[in-house]
């Protein structure tokens, strides 16, 4: 397994229009300087076609946006995790807001993560869902409030008992997985109250990637996590 | 739009082990030097993970295998045409008998499609459900029953008729899109049977990725479609 | 085929609060009386469980408001046509534009709906896929542009060029199919209209469900239907 | 909340020919004539359209085969858990392996059945899932390997241990849950093996259905249950 230090910001670029092809690349490239600079460790989860390309511009983590719960076969325009492990993808959500999955296709596809050694990083939208998840062993989980996704409204603040009866729920149940928290984080403030409220990161998308400097808001979420980085793994 | 010369033949990678990762690259190019040597225009379609790299690689026409009929947002885990197109993919499959989409998607994924410049391919299952396609004027058509795919028993020989319906109902309502047919085709004299049936060229998977000898096979395709070049586009 | 005289006037219920369980009864109850009191084809599209109540108390045509594209068999949770015929229902709505199917699945849907004797009714979103439902061979089409379905904006005064268009397209093709419109429709005059754009009915659900006086809406459609009776089959 | 007895049967009706229509209510009442003589509580699940026709004929629990995560609304051809009470269930499943559903919609799902106060048994494939379906707290749960279902080769025979580990671990995290199991199930000794193997019942379709003589498979089903009916609540 591959080694993410903690706490650990993931970047979605969703399908936007600035995070695609060549332009996925270059933030890519952004991200990477601002984790060098701050020994952040700060992942990138480009779309499944700019996954080559962005493994083959930065040192960073690159994670998928999904996977299918399917093994190689007679499967045309699905996304088979070899496929995306061997293109140099480290992790890959499962089961985001936007691409939820069955119960038991999420359970498959952490299996599936499992086997060919990619990161799994399950979305949830509820504390009771988020136990219901950590059930199926992923190595993390990400609880966003979907009514808040893209919204700059921040769960950190705006639903902070969301995240804290996900880490204490998920807590007594599973001491391992690593939680992270999403939707509505747009400057290093969110960062900040989200690992005080017990996660070990966050999980962005356009707070990032639609931002006009994405540079100085990445550093802002870095300096965020480099004042809270005591007491963390 | 870019020019496919017919008759055509995609070979389909589906997400089979053999044509995943390097291996795509690999039969990828056994795939370039047939249509070399032979001077038969024949495309791959890998997973989407490998797009690039196949296309860094070869000079043949790569095709998606899938686009979901979404424009670039708030839409992780799918398939944008845009970061297909922009990492070198000339075409798409829409529509595969293993990635049904809903009637209004294949609408909205064809224009999608002709908006970035991918040509499209829609599969479909009988004569019927192809005439209602070519209402949706995509570039290609694909005729494949979904009870020979993978079989081995070619659509060509076990079921003629499906074709010769299609390629009539079709033709009453368009004389433009290009019929492609495909399942179960495994030998040369499979592809020759196709294109007297009326077809312009072929959508094969495990024929070709599957078999022990691909270069052979796609060797015989090859000349199975020379020989019946004559009185076509 | 059960005879449905055109103009026809089909009212969806939705799985609105009014019109579930005992008021569905009573609306179509409602709906009953002003079709015997004006001699209009009115027929109620209640919820599955709502069918055997619903033709139980009424003796205007009941449809269903989907069915799967299944034969009897293993398909625990889907709805079977001859469970819907069986309890009563003489037709169905197919591809609702919140019950989109695949277009495979459309095809087997009307083939099933033709094999126990239901009506079918596809609905579809634009010009292009009203070209490509008729192909399937249903005995109605009904055009939504979904973006204004719930709206009270009616489809034949804010689009009337999506049904001229339509109505010209399908008929270029298919002289028997019965072209209904909707979305939006809640004044007599909006019934009117669709009908003076050549459509043979019209689809409705809030308009009426949710009115304040559904007689009073139904009676004001009756009407229109009624002026506009002339050089109708 | 109804009172359900335990051990508790449920009967399937899927989609079945000889369990839809008039066939569903006779096959209803054959099991409550079996329920009454031998005081063994025994449910039927009809397909939605039959609900109310069944529930008109008999006195036992009827339960729906599925229920949309939805409120009252713009849902056509989904299926509300109000209409589903409205018409006399007591109960409904939700996620059977036929009927899969995304996590957050079980979630949902669950938590509508209470809302309106249905029973809600949540399907489950393996041990794992059965653990992450009981975080969302439903009623009861029912552990069905999927490639045993209508096999005729029973669960607690063939994979026992998938049961007695969904027993364990369920019952590390959750006491109140009722946990059937299910899957390939036809004659008593089935039935008895399920519930010493720790479950409270059984959810049972085609080895009933699709017996030549129903009646006589139910009362082997009763008497294994009375035989067995000791030390349960």
């Amino acid at each position: 397994m591959i080694k993410i230090s903690l706490p650990f910001v993931l970047i979605n670029f969703k399908t936007y229009a600035e995070a695609t092809g060549k332009k996925a690349v270059r933030i890519a490239k952004t991200v990477e300087k601002v984790s060098l600079e701050t020994g952040v460790c700060i992942g990138v989860a480009p779309q499944f076609a700019d996954i080559a390309p962005v493994v083959g511009s930065v040192s960073i983590p690159v994670f998928s946006q999904h996977i299918d719960p399917i093994i190689p076969g007679n499967s045309t325009g699905h996304v088979l995790a070899e496929s995306i492990r061997e293109n140099g993808a480290k992790g890959t959500l499962i089961n985001h807001s936007e691409r939820r999955l069955k119960l038991a296709d999420i359970d498959a596809a952490v299996t599936r993560a499992k086997e060919v050694g990619l990161i799994s990083v399950v979305c949830t939208n509820n504390p009771s869902v988020s136990v219901s998840a950590t059930a199926l062993n992923p190595d993390m989980l990400a609880i966003e409030p979907p009514e808040l996704i893209g919204t700059g409204i921040s769960v950190s603040k705006a639903k902070p008992e969301v995240v804290t009866d996900t880490v204490k729920l998920v807590r007594n149940v599973n001491k391992k997985v690593t939680i992270l928290c999403g939707a509505g984080i747009t400057v290093g403030e969110d960062v900040g109250a989200a690992l005080r409220l017990g996660t070990e990161g966050v999980l962005v998308a356009s707070g990032v990637v639609k931002a006009k400097y994405p540079d100085k808001v990445l550093l802002e979420f870095a300096k965020a996590v480099t004042k809270s980085e005591r007491g963390h793994r």
